[in-house]
């Protein structure tokens, strides 16, 4: 059996082919033809590899629709819904902004450039994608921590002494603070390579650290919340310690966080579903479902 | 120059030696004489990353410390002191408990392998250590509950109903089952050496992921302790928002946890500092300080 030399269309193809068979095309046109199992299990465990992704993806995106889903009906039907009025129903834009913003697309645009159907393509658009889901981000942040301070302010509550406001507040400023960094350091045409290159993990586990903080904020900032409404004080609510459901919904709305969180932590530290970074052997892709000429 | 070659002292002490040359071991005997800049680079460069790697040790340290202080100092000057009869002194080992076992004491067992001294020398009784470390955790841990609930009970408080008790009772099942896990796979001189392979990295991402755990249980439980005993309802206490001398001391407590947690992260995270898996050129160990035959 021969396989298709370096001129043949199954090792020119380039960024438009499916990413799978990266690792195997630097051998292209070189290969022995006794090397076709060899060839057949490394295609099946990055075939696996893949397939573990997308379980892991698709369950990082239920989980992230969950934890959305669970903090609008908590706090629409439950705490009365939204106005921007300083009211208590200002306050409730407060932790569905923070939850879809800081934990939810914050935590999707982290895990971008993992999903292996953009590997083979151009990053610059997904650069940009995620630049911008980044801005989207910190912009539902800042909306989110203006609703409680206009709300504090209108019934002179004070601001930022908890120590769910402190760690919120860090989490905040220090993603603003990696946006304007990860802007300037890998989207300005003037930043050089080896400086993204020393960059790129300490950015990679920066986001990560900073998506924890955020989470650790968001769970005492809930398990605050409905102690603080659900005081059994009123013929309305009852005691957080008796669990009614609006007790049940939190709570299981912090642990939906946390278990997104958890993915999102497990597809970012897995190396296999990196996207690969490129090399010479780029220029000789091969697409892992394309026939071989034989 | 001429280096020493293979049966010679330099390139023949093995387990007892320094670990910081342990990459350029390969070449020893087989290396030409132009190379001596090369060696000098790569040792200055695990030089480096060993200073590096000891200065957020040493941080560890003392933030570790630093918590153990301060949640020692909260609960005895503060909240009363200690006692075991249901009360709420009672209560006040919870905290100290937690914080010192499941955060601090989990912390330094995690990173242990890290340290480069223990590097050159045999691994098992670093594992007994880290075992032992372990488990004097999860019984720190599991009084640390029983304070809780025996105050709980004794005072007809439900158990396990807010968010703060259900990471944190998750956090200490999951460390529980890993100590197990981690005890057959790892101690057990049955397990085949394939397993522990396989075990290794999922041990060690469970282990970073389930002290995050802990640690948002910790933040929720500082920050809803001090909505309950800071209300300014008697003359001895302030309002939490007025932020006394206790609700600073309480926050900072948080910080230094939140803190201490991330060194341990970047420690565990940073793969120049895990401990060299043994190969055969462990059997050609070269001390770095050592005198070259020349």
């Amino acid at each position: 059996m021969q396989r298709a030399g370096p001129s043949s269309p199954s090792c020119s193809s380039t960024s438009d082919s499916f990413p799978l068979s990266h690792l195997h095309t630097a051998e292209c046109g070189s290969e022995s033809s006794a090397e076709p199992q060899k060839h057949e299990r490394a295609d099946l465990s990055r075939m696996r590899s893949i397939v573990s992704f997308y379980i892991c993806y698709l369950l990082c995106l239920c989980l992230g629709l969950a934890c959305v889903v669970c903090v609008c009906l908590w706090n629409s039907q439950w705490r009365g819904g939204f106005a921007w009025d300083g009211s208590a129903l200002q306050f409730n834009w407060h932790p569905v902004l923070m939850v879809t913003g800081l934990v939810v697309l914050y935590g999707n645009g982290a895990v971008l450039y993992r999903i292996p159907l953009t590997w083979g393509q151009n990053k610059l658009p997904w650069k940009l994608l995620h630049a911008a889901l980044m801005l989207l981000t910190l912009v539902l942040a800042i909306v989110g921590l203006c609703a409680v301070f206009g709300n504090h302010n209108a019934k002179n509550i004070p601001n930022l002494y908890s120590l769910h406001s402190w760690i919120g507040i860090a989490a905040t400023a220090l993603f603003a603070m990696q946006w304007l960094v990860g802007m300037a350091g890998f989207l300005l045409p003037c930043s050089p390579t080896s400086l993204r290159k020393l960059l790129k993990p300490v950015h990679v586990w920066f986001g990560g650290s900073i998506l924890s903080l955020s989470i650790v904020a968001c769970i005492s900032g809930i398990n605050e919340k409905l102690f603080f409404v659900l005081k059994g004080d009123s013929t309305k609510t009852h005691r957080y310690d008796e669990l009614p459901p609006e007790a049940v919904l939190g709570n299981s709305l912090g642990v939906l966080i946390v278990a997104f969180g958890l993915v999102v932590l497990i597809i970012l530290s897995n190396r296999k579903w990196q996207r690969p970074e490129p090399g010479p052997e780029d220029m000789a892709y091969t697409p892992l479902f394309q026939e071989e000429n034989e």
